[in-house]
């Protein structure tokens, strides 16, 4: 193996936002938002400073002696409660991970699985995890190649947490990632969004009522697969919005490409139960998690066959255009309201939903 | 990649001793011993069956398409207190995994990260634990390539939790493993037992005395690769005795390869101080755990050159040979003491120290 010099990196990145300085670990920290980012700037990357990581995609790409390529990610989950409409945090756990190293290009094809379980955590609930997660790693044909089980004491865990890490091979003559957008690029986004952050708050009761609120939690690597096999490397960049939402993953994008990303909000799928939803606890669904969609950037003259190809899938029927990528201004996201006016779309400050994934 | 079919396997294992059956996660489950092996048999290795996992040892080997294979492994920690004499949580994250990389014989290259951190934490720990992960990193020569934080309400975590997961490359032509062990081969230890076990226990206070325990948490990959250059396929089982001590590790050596390991109690090297400590608590040395120690099992023909080229190395300057392989009892080990009678060493049973790493 050796280092993939040809990546793009963080270099020069910095963070325009006023951050909350703070002394201690907050909420916020784990946000997915800014305040990771700004986490992960200061202590993460200077300590551990090597271009894979730099790159500052989801997963890092490895490159083999022989020219194959590795896509390798990792994800923690903490999500509370444990099983939500459409999911729980076993499914999360495989999708999330072979989401994230299929959004490198890669087919993904061996997980790891750590456990960290609480004292007094019933074996029942520990079963219909392990069952979910079976089910979910036989959809996505991954298998699980290695494992490892602690037990804290009652009192230091949450019932369960799993942190999973994925391994998958990139397809030839593929480069994807955030610092690949180019201007003149189409925006694609494979169905509405908010369904999972919604669901989980749902799930805690928050509400008041139940709905038809349903998480989206799934796994995309076929989708992937029939979109590379569809367009090759017309695909730039490809990412799931979980933690801080569609907003979130754009002004990455944006950030590292240093390109301008112009979305129109009324192109933008929210289903009117989630929407509601929204409305009722004051959050934006650009800002809220999802879990089986996938934000898909790709050359102008190939968007349409991009499109029809995504809409051939299982996950991806619900696919629209929401976008394109600009020269300037760089490094930010604008949206064309309903109203025809433009604003500037953050990336998420705080921290709106914890524990979400 | 494919899966390696050539890899031994757990299929007709089954646990001899009587379990502690249980609707619920006891701290047992997490000891390393016999009820983690019940917890993966029963629950884990039906739902996610694949032969990698099956093989029972601590990492899985992928074969990739040119011949080229891979080590992965994956170890969540959650030792308490985070820092001891000796490392800390950082080091112990790092060294964990690299250390089960390497005993499948392979370079590791490649690290993921993923934080749990508990809100209030302070960043000055967090900094801390990221300096060492680093400086440990950096002598292993290992790459931090993906990284995911998460952050848990107070009292959801006890400060901080990190799951890595290592990949390297298996050395050509090598094919080690607890199946591995063949009747006649020898077993060699390459230092001390009980170090990191007892230094935790003596940084939560409970000896009353902090004494000159300290940790051996180490990175043994250079230690691998002088021997395995010295020898080569020679080596037919590495495994660092980790959670439930020398013992478990022998007996799951022993089960997975059908042979017998006998094993001189006066042959075993265990500090003064860690015995004198041992003695205090009514622990045997034997189960405690060690982070900077290999059991290695190689072909007698090759002991004494394979004995010479770990002694030349930082961390196996006190290796000896300390027992054979033998062809019975099936699945056993047995200790010659020093009174030069003959006992059997079974796996740990409950939990003996919990949070150890």
């Amino acid at each position: 193996m050796t280092n993939n010099p040809s990546q793009p990196n963080w270099e020069g990145y910095s963070c325009p936002m006023p951050l909350q300085h703070t002394s201690r670990i907050v909420l916020g920290h784990g946000s997915g938002g800014g305040m990771t980012h700004d986490l992960i700037q200061r202590f993460f990357l200077p300590a551990f400073e090597n271009p894979i990581l730099k790159a500052g995609n989801d997963g890092g790409v490895l490159d083999m002696l022989d020219g194959q390529r590795l896509s390798v990610s990792v994800d923690c989950h903490v999500v509370w409660p444990l099983f939500f409409p459409g999911g729980d945090i076993g499914r999360l756990a495989i999708c999330g991970t072979v989401n994230d190293v299929s959004a490198m290009g890669a087919d993904p094809k061996y997980l790891t699985a750590g456990f960290i379980l609480e004292e007094g955590l019933t074996i029942d609930t520990l079963q219909k995890v392990i069952a979910s997660m079976q089910i979910a790693a036989e959809e996505a044909g991954v298998s699980i190649i290695a494992g490892d089980t602690k037990v804290v004491e009652k009192g230091k865990a949450d019932q369960m947490y799993i942190s999973t890490t994925g391994v998958g091979v990139v397809r030839k003559g593929l480069l994807v990632g955030g610092a690949c957008a180019q201007p003149g690029d189409q925006v694609i986004l494979t169905g509405s969004i908010g369904d999972h952050g919604m669901a989980v708050i749902c799930a805690r009761g928050e509400l008041g009522f139940t709905g038809d609120l349903v998480s989206d939690v799934a796994p995309l690597n076929w989708l992937v697969h029939t979109l590379i096999d569809a367009v090759g490397d017309a695909v730039h960049v490809m990412r799931d919005p979980t933690r801080g939402g569609l907003a979130t993953s754009l002004n990455e994008i944006a950030r590292q490409s240093g390109t301008g990303i112009v979305i129109e909000e009324h192109a933008i799928p929210v289903k009117p139960v989630v929407q509601a939803a929204c409305e009722l606890l004051g959050f934006d669904p650009l800002y809220v998690a999802n879990e089986g969609k996938l934000v898909i950037i790709v050359r102008a003259d190939k968007a349409d066959q991009a499109l029809e190809a995504i809409r051939a899938c299982q996950y991806g029927k619900e696919a629209v255009r929401i976008g394109e990528v600009r020269d300037s201004p760089k490094g930010m996201v604008l949206l064309k309201t309903k109203y025809d006016s433009q604003r500037v779309v953050s990336m998420l400050a705080g921290e709106m939903l914890p524990r979400i994934c």
